[in-house]
């Protein structure tokens, strides 16, 4: 062994990272039920409450999962695809009409891709007191000065208010606290938004235990900085939506993925 | 896009609600063991604790689960009709020594047509603080105004006493925290009742893990009020059990509801 | 309906629940099986830490699990027959050499005929505060008057000392909670140590929980009281050792109880 | 019953351990699957965060778990051969960039065969508060005086810095909390390093639900350190481990453990 620099291990382990990771061809509605599925296994699902959506190849036109389905009922034929004012294109049934506010972020956001927004447990309890995430530990650091915080309730999110202010709130971020509320994630791709999906609600989970016991202890910004950039990489990101994948299809079975 | 009014997005999102909803036709029977099972799944279950209700089409008559059977083992056979005096009318075995109190609250209000109660762990919890409810988050809203607070314990809650002073509490709210105890919520269906029971439920766990770290903020008395409006609509409530109803028979298989 | 004293309405609680229950005739190597299943499913699970005993019907002798399997593996072969010096008289295997207090106990406490020790989450956090139960719901009147508290550890506890002390420390109740350690309670029958077993851990973890946010409100001494005494009664005992059983079934299996 | 030394029962139960276990000849991949499996039944599990290795018999070689599968996809064949930089020798794909740091362990301290790292939820929570664990429990007493504490995050483990720091840090303990980051356990044997692992995050779950309520009170040193010595003893570990194995054996069934 000698010692080597940091950018040396680091460029290593972008090209092994990229020749370890087995390349997968999901369509975007078998993505975002993989997506939709381990918010389910976190723990994110509610009934009517959150959405999912990705744009379609078509411009000005999303993939959603239908009104009233749980994220843990989600496969590729319960998506719709509708238009930027949520009518349904393809598909049966309705989107969520709180799915709104996702149109006026893709609007001010042509950069993304894939939105998420949910009532996670822990974030909802978070969401509560009014306070922002905290960075204190390197799984938290893919939110380091990249996670907003929207600290006033515009109330029931169906109609266009609610969009102006949350898509305002999140500026050039990739996810937002939503006080009283929750969250929304976002990403180039819907790995990204997935990624982001399963790390905030385990970040805020953090937060809450710690904090209940005592003043929690930030990280340095540069290091959190450089980690955030290597854990947010794409090569990263799709390592680790490659390994939801098989948690997906192992827990459910592959039948879940199935566009038949 | 165009910006149109939260009204006009409020009648788009009930009409869109009623045209997605597929309807069910369960029995009475049906949606009690819907309702129990999903009280098991949310953790509400405790073997000899906990009784369910709903007036059944005979005036003066109810169907109840038989005593000593927990929630994760309700069938509708396992259902019990019996009269204000709690005797069995048919069916094999007892209802609930406890379940006296229900038949105070359906007198004292002749709109209620299901009544859940039970003893949830942060529920519970929460109830040893001798503390209400507090609304501050959207999930919360169905509560808002609408959740009594019984701070005495009147003790055991087999008698008649105990019946008076719980309706009393409950006065012309739809749900009750009784401290030292549990919960109880309504419903003018039983959809209704369960909802609010599973809501509920969550809504403690949010305020005890956020109270443990901080202080709470309340969210706007009239945002949450409009927002309560709108989750507790018919629609969204049939919306959500319908949800329920395919969770319990994912779990538990589709025999769980058969009145063989 | 016309109001009735509460004595009425006990001795017809009694009645019915004498009436409902359905006596089943396990072994004592069965119910021990049913009872460590439970202990399992509750959490209480921790390889070799625990002991689960029972009288067995020749005197100075009994059933206890052999060292090394877990709660969530006993059947009714795993338990051995063994002597009050911890001699193997019946089966394969050693028992948990820490088994040697409940020899203590049982000679201290003829009226005892089972004795259960575990280590579960929330006794066990709120042991390392050194702070005994507080009775503040009435889930947690089983323990009104009739749960102990050793404020010092004694250490590993394999050796006389520990027996004496914790034997001592016992008392004329049935229960206890061990500073740094764990918990015991103990049964006229097999059914009442399970009984207290699973509300136990229930107890601490609802007393966790609130003391986290404040001050735990106490219940009335004469309502626990009277409270303790319907829930400890045989027949509510029962009835729930008899849903513990259906539980244990449904979940792992009837074969699980199999004495092959 | 006649009363003797603690001596005496020690060397007893020493004895009937030996006489209980049931050796089991694991090749390292499948003992190295037991531990990663069980490290994904408690929680540890994380996607591309956390590593697992163990010398195999050629010097300078290790086994450890190809990047990107998580702990509860291990099996034998997902093992792969490593050198001392990181190259691999048998197996199909790379090793986590992150092991590096495993190296400068191995090389510290020629005692150890085996080394655990994960971010597991409870030892996360502790680790941003800054603070080192605390042992007020029996359960917590093998990591009396055996726990190091690194209070600084060093940054993204994938370099030599890291590395240096780790291991001064360790210093000749068997296990470590590293802040804003996770722990380190180790083992003269995998069977070692996976109960330390598994009893680590379970005392820091205890840890934190305590010191959320109120003031912790340790143990007495001596009494900590027998019970550690005990506990820590290889036949305790070993037949906590063949416990491991037949959990995860019972979970995941037996092809879990082929080596095909």
């Amino acid at each position: 062994m000698t010692d080597k620099t940091k950018a040396h291990y680091a460029e290593r382990a972008n090209r092994e990272l990229a020749d370890n990771l087995e390349q997968s061809d999901l369509s975007l509605r078998q993505q975002l039920t993989v997506a939709a599925r381990m918010m389910a296994l976190e723990g994110h699902d509610a009934g009517v409450a959150g959405q999912i959506t990705a744009k379609a190849d078509r411009p000005g036109t999303y993939w959603t999962l239908r009104l009233g389905r749980g994220f843990d009922e989600a496969t590729p034929d319960q998506f719709l695809l509708v238009d930027d004012d949520l009518k349904t294109l393809e598909g049966e049934g309705h989107p969520n009409p709180a799915t709104r506010f996702h149109m006026w972020v893709y609007r001010a956001r042509p950069d993304l891709n894939a939105i998420f927004h949910a009532h996670p447990p822990y974030i909802s309890a978070l969401s509560t007191l009014q306070t922002p995430l905290i960075v204190a530990h390197m799984d938290q650091t893919p939110f380091m000065e990249d996670c907003a915080f929207l600290a006033e309730w515009p109330g029931l999110p169906i109609a266009d208010d609610e969009g102006r202010i949350i898509s305002e709130a999140l500026g050039d971020k990739m996810s937002i606290i939503l006080a009283h509320h929750g969250y929304l994630t976002s990403g180039r791709t819907v790995a990204e938004a997935s990624f982001l999906s399963v790390y905030l609600e385990r970040a805020a989970r953090m937060q809450m235990r710690a904090a209940a016991v005592g003043a929690i202890k930030p990280v340095d910004t540069d290091l959190a900085l450089e980690s955030r950039n290597f854990l947010k990489s794409p090569l990263v990101v799709d390592t680790t939506f490659a390994y939801f994948t098989r948690k997906v299809v192992n827990r459910f079975g592959v039948d879940v993925l199935s566009e038949g």
